[in-house]
């Protein structure tokens, strides 16, 4: 399970005052506590700073990688701001992301072509969102071939279904575990991730629905996900989703996470 | 979802020894707390009194039933003793349970057939017990059709696929789920109920590993459980669940459980 980092995004409030006031160290912590917490990937989103987007970028990064080593994925619709971005980061990034939108697709492709960087490839098309599981299939497919005609590995690619709030169609649950099953069986050499937050979207008590949520999802193929890494449930939930799933020879990964007190909530 | 209240069963230590006693309050006690937490049905077994085990299921029935306003799960492989039980049984009962092997369906068939019981049947044949998901459907495939020849209606089975633990073979986790989702494609009308806490054994921190597979048995389609329904953090993981599985319409019943307070744990 491919772990993403969210917690270093504009959108939030305390992150952005601390980049407003050049607040490395504030960025620094939380940075520190995502990779103690087995974040694999940490994101990096400044979207909210329209004209200083790069900029920011730029420096989240720089001050970031400055006291955690490892990769970030760098979260953008904005080629300019990803290219800024990718001149100073160090080791091989993840770009968060590309989807099969004719402007958005031209836009990105050009820094994502032939490199070895991880891609989030969303399931959005130039008619919106998808509504059936099979829509999702659709676009993966088209965008996955793409990708790969552009020398993007299978292996780099990190489909996300997009999953929608159950709050406002029940199916949407449903539909969405059907497109990870669809596109794994598809393109088994392709990763599904996502940030699945949004199908608690309008409910009250959204950490645990999303907990939940997480587990049937890794039950259906799911293997990368843009989560908080310190909601202590969330991850013993994904250890032991894993397990459940068949992904966890022995049990190992679940009994070394038992006997750290992981799992002990 | 179908709730079986799993704790009045004479293998538990407190309840073999409330059964010696003929302590009925005790047995009360626990029949009470099980139908307040919303058991739609108390599973009854004495299955360790070989020789009285009749005697004491009567008794048992009988003690539940006259605090209870609700029926029972009569859980036993011997007809005799499931006849005595059925005899001063309220209401309509579960029968806990017929299977495909051969001896045992001859014996339990002539109680079971033409009723309006739900009926518990297993997926184990004359070879023991099955491993993949399609020696599963396979199995429920021949009982469902035998017990439907008997005039036992579809919507009144209640196909048990038989979990087996994760810590002997990891894939054993992905069969039972598989086969969720097989049985209830292929009889529609049919549910699907289980005693999960098997895919637990041999692991330390069971009680967790039981109520994130809860949530992934959901997802495929179960929806009946034999399990402890004093397990407040399984009784919100199932209400959640039920949700993102799209069985509850406007997310009627999560809301309603959350101002009540059943998903604060």
């Amino acid at each position: 399970m491919l772990v993403v980092g969210e917690l270093i995004n504009a959108s939030r409030k305390a992150i952005r005052e601390a980049i407003e006031k050049q607040d490395a160290e504030a960025i620094q912590a939380i940075a520190m506590q995502e990779h103690e917490a087995g974040a694999h990937f940490l994101d990096m989103n400044a979207g909210i700073f329209v004209e200083k987007e790069a900029e920011y970028l730029m420096w989240l990064v720089q001050v970031v990688q400055a006291v955690v080593d490892g990769p970030c994925s760098i979260d953008s619709p904005n080629p300019k701001a990803i290219e800024a971005a990718l001149a100073i980061h160090r080791g091989t990034p993840m770009i968060n992301s590309i989807s099969l939108e004719t402007k958005r697709y031209e836009k990105m492709i050009p820094l994502i072509a032939g490199t070895d960087y991880k891609v989030v490839a969303l399931c959005m098309g130039d008619r919106g969102m998808p509504e059936t599981a099979e829509d999702r299939l659709n676009i993966a497919d088209r965008l996955i071939n793409k990708l790969v005609n552009r020398n993007v590995p299978m292996g780099n690619i990190y489909v996300d279904p997009l999953v929608q709030p159950i709050s406002v169609n029940q199916t949407f649950g449903t539909a969405f575990l059907k497109a990870i099953e669809l596109v794994r069986d598809a393109f088994p050499g392709v990763n599904v991730l996502c940030g699945l937050s949004n199908i608690s979207y309008g409910l009250p008590g959204r950490q645990f629905v999303n907990q939940i949520f997480m587990a049937m999802a890794i039950s259906r193929g799911l293997n990368g996900a843009i989560i908080n890494p310190l909601d202590r449930r969330m991850m013993a939930n994904i250890i032991v989703a894993e397990a459940m799933a068949g992904r966890d020879s022995y049990c190992m990964n679940y009994l070394r996470a038992f006997r750290a007190k992981k799992l002990e909530l």
